[in-house]
């Protein structure tokens, strides 16, 4: 692991994500760049100090040293966003699977140059879009794909949250308590609530559906007094196939707490799915009842059934969601060791394509922000 | 009552609605423009005969004409839209009151001169934005007004519809079930989607909040084959004051039946409304348990117990609120009968007013979506 | 109209009902025992002054004097509970249909004679057991007839309001609040709550299954202070052909408004609703999606579309469904009329047996209770 | 870990829960009385051959015989519900602490014994009544001890699930699906439905309340043809102070999957939770809107707050609750090692003491049921 040092909210996560399934054991991390408290992290997570390093470029190269069977599998990358890129970029370079929390990088063009490296090493590359590792998700996709929706006409996908309202009401110039790197342009890039929370509605709505979004025409505003990059944004969608949506994040909608939900619009029946109820997926139909699609049961599908851990009414939520791309990726990472990888593609979890997509998107929505709301291409 | 004649749906509505409280008789009506069909209406509601007309110039004339005490306190108009603006024009120059079903008229221009009239004339005009008659949007309001919501930062109005599905599907040339008055341009005006429903959720957006809507970007969408006018359209708004938004309206939202709904997101709390289950208001707060408010409740403020008939517990819905309306413009009427006529302004009724901004609403929607959702102000 | 004066609740709920369709008139009354707050509400609702009567046998009397054509159809008792009993037979002894506001009687004997004049009298007797007028109540039964359940093998009903908890909360010696004819044993006969709501319960359990319910086992409770009868109750059940429930009503469930619910279950599926959110129906199975069954759509069943004004999406709510078994009851005494009746049993409002039912739930539930939950016929 | 091979769900669950937080590690088992099975479930889990034993026997002593710091330091006991009383027995006896799958025992008799070895052993001894982890259920309790509800009038616990109908509609002899251990008096005791789910819905409602359940009138069924033991029931109860109640479970209510709920109505509030919706607690009052707490969020009391991994709005769910009682027995564990335990009750875990009432609330219910509902004391 890197990053996720004492204290670090995504790190944790992460680390209970990868616990979960008894599989994935965290042997050696760099958790700050602050060797320091790196080595007293390491104590927290029993790591052996000698694998507990004090930068992520000595621990790529000392892991990559160690032989085949005691080299860790794969590294986790949960460090500072503006940090992904050059991580990833070490590890793969020296021939270690990866496993990112998103985003991929600071700007498309990192992204790409990301996405070459990865396709040339051969390497596993999973980017933690954790929301797609929702079941009820995957049973929303597989509803779509099966046609049962028809054609889809309509995509709403919103992402409101209002954890940072208290720094607009402090109004202090520098943006309060969200005056921390989510705020800096040099961590964050070009975006702050576009870049953090509006991609996941974006990969969300694209790994449903399947579709491209082709382009946008963006509303992205400051509330904050002092910030310098956007805390709230709406836009306009037009997608692959003539399909049309909103697409809304917020960080100032009080109250609300990380409530990512996605509505789809087909021809022959529509879904909705809540992240804050994720065991459910409504499916709506124009002449029958409205119908409750609940994780756990004899009639999911595969993808559904085959990332359930608990039996219906035992309600899973967002560890095991994140702990399924893990799953997706420790099932590719072993096809690896074993020489059986089957290329990024054909795994459950999102890949540094996903990634450079929504870089593509972040960079669109500021572009037609800037220019006052025109529709611009992806 | 002009218009509303056997099996039209607003007619027995407005006529449920203004039965409902015992204060209000039917006593005379052109129910058709056949003059054959508004005579065999009249039967079914029990009208004398001499007083079933056969067009509406008629029925003001002869009303007006009647003593005092025995012609009608005012007429409803629930007639075909293209019709709204010159009935409403005879009879208040006539000299009698009008309640008005929505829309206005079929432009701005329209209402801008029976605006005019209304004011001229001194008389009661009521439009049916019904949806504003619902004690807990009343309730909405009254937060707002009191300054809990704090400032306000964003608001999101939606009224996905998917009664018109079926004529996608079927795919005719001609529109298939819903190729009928609404997406004749003659009778519905520019817009059909977004001038029948997506004026009532610009409406209650302006009625809870007190907001002007400033400008919009808007994407009208035709999805049906062979139609004429929008099925679909979405927005982003610009409120006075700063607040932003988005606003959507569909036909086409499979599944969705009248799904009516409102967030308003202020700086110290944030609310909620679904016409769905209008008896519940959310509140939502940055930093203490969210807030269900029902409807009944000794915590309700004056407005909202106004138009209450019920106790709590005891569900109160359309026909209700579609009366309040009614009650709100019997009051004027009453005033107005006694000499007492406060100015449409000072009712909780909607007024020319605002259907005139619901015609301006309209205009720049389709003004705008013609531009490639450049911003247009109302 | 017998009762319901000014200010009276369940007065007005009758007249708004009757009023709802346009069909019914109110052209005589006797309001209140007090001659001169009977002419006063007479007033309020524009009776003639003729026809305002100062006593309930006058007003049988007169009316039934009048000639056919002019004297009133039927009559709406909403009186006080303990007069419904000798108002009723004294309307149907003069040959005037009634509608009874529950409950029948403060006995079960009062019952059984009210049952065998009703039947020698051959009128329309209707009880307004308000709730079974729900659309989706009446889908609820149509889906146990069509066998779409299967066998029917637990049914849980619930009446828990909290309105009497100030009462408690005051704790003073009369009851408080709550003190009032409810209270009194001489007009609510030998129970309060399960008298007053638990028989909505037991009404609505077995409309929807048609199942009687042939013993109980109770604890009556009363919490309130200086209170003589029940406010509050639960039993267990055992309905005719296996099935087993568990039934209970409260008064003091603080911060419940008038949540009558109910759920059923068969051996192939289940249903569950809700009285506060009452167009939707829940239906359970085993292996397949739940359902929600929504009033108004093509799929509902042929008795909930005769019972439903309004489309899908437009919510109906308590009015309603009061006007529905009204609606009933001016169907078969519009054909008492016209001299097609056909019995009591063929419409859908409830009877004077269910009424009598209902009185020997109430005496077997307090039966029970008093000798400790022995479980007691009915 | 003794028990919970390959394929048991419940052994799954226990190492999921032990696992997230990454400070538990599984070292040692006896997965399966069959010592072949047992070795096979020891490679799954990654468990040296030596450390994987044949018998629970061998594994405590064995175990127990190493020294100190390579020993276990807890066993878990997920085992067939026969032999947690022995398996118990034996570890307590051997010095080792034990986390223990309820139920505790199969009768009261063995639940007594085994409480008084574990108040002599002065270990560690936490039953796994997994539903009392969930915060909101800590919340609930917090709310109630605070005295915020008042007097607590009544308590409805419910736990409906329907995963045993199959059974029933197959009507076959030996219980069809259900007819395994469950059915089993051997394996399972006096009963079946209110052992296995009855229990906890008992748990939960003294884990809330405080309140002893003091007698009991039931009515236990078997709907399943063939079945030994009941698969369903219901009872009215009494509680210390005065509270009444209503408890059922049930296994065939066809379409519910694992519904436990609680309503606890006090004078002053009301609370309402589900286990499928367990990050809110609904909260009701006489005369102010009903709130919604939420998990996760400033306002949430201390026990809350430090049984609670995620943000709000990232739900959490089974999983972490279960980790709570593993996380609170891990900090016993922790102080016993150091020689500061303080006792099991001085600890957020359910302990014997719980086990035990557990075994006299089952055996009431049996003995009422058969005494045709008498009122019986625990």
């Amino acid at each position: 692991m890197v990053g996720g040092g004492r204290g670090a909210f995504i790190g944790a996560v992460h680390r209970m994500a990868a616990n979960l399934d008894g599989k994935i054991e965290l042997v050696a991390g760099c958790f700050s760049s602050d060797p320091e408290k790196s080595r007293l992290s390491g104590e927290d997570f029993f790591i052996a100090p000698e694998r507990t390093y004090g930068s992520y470029e000595q621990m790529a190269e000392s892991e990559a040293a160690l032989p085949e069977d005691s080299r860790i599998d794969f590294v986790s990358i949960v460090a500072r966003n503006d940090l992904h890129f050059r991580v990833a970029k070490k590890f793969l370079e020296s021939g270690i699977h990866v496993v990112c929390e998103k985003p991929l990088a600071l700007s498309k063009a990192e992204g790409d140059e990301l996405a070459a490296i990865v396709e040339s090493s051969g390497l596993v590359f999973a980017l933690t879009h954790n929301y797609t590792g929702y079941p009820m998700v995957k049973e929303a996709r597989a509803l779509v794909k099966s046609g049962k929706l028809g054609k889809i006409l309509k995509i709403v996908a919103e992402y409101p949250q209002g954890y940072a309202i208290p720094s607009y009401n402090e109004a202090v110039d520098d943006g309060g308590k969200i005056s921390n790197w989510r705020m800096d342009p040099g961590v964050s890039g070009v975006s702050n609530c576009i870049g953090d929370i509006g991609t996941h509605a974006h990969n969300l709505a694209g790994y449903i559906t399947g579709l491209k979004l082709e382009e946008i025409a963006a509303d992205l505003n400051t509330f904050i007094p002092g910030m310098k990059l956007d805390d709230d944004g709406s836009m306009l969608c037009r997608y692959e196939g003539g399909a049309r949506g909103v697409l809304f994040a917020s960080q100032i909608s009080t109250g609300e707490e990380n409530n990512l939900n996605i509505r789809v619009y087909g021809s022959l029946a529509s879904i909705e799915w809540h992240q804050e109820h994720p065991n459910e997926l409504i499916v709506k139909f124009a002449d029958k009842p409205r119908e409750i699609w609940r994780r756990g049961n004899s009639y999911n599908g595969e993808d559904a059934v085959k990332y359930t851990r608990l039996p219906f009414g035992h309600p899973e939520a967002f560890i095991e969601a994140f702990a399924n791309v893990y799953l997706a990726a420790a099932e590719a990472i072993t096809d690896a060791i074993g020489g059986n990888f089957k290329g990024n593609a054909a795994y459950d979890y999102p890949t540094v394509d996903d990634g450079v997509e929504g870089m593509a998107f972040i960079e669109a929505a500021v572009k037609s922000s800037e220019a006052n709301g025109s529709w611009t291409k992806l």
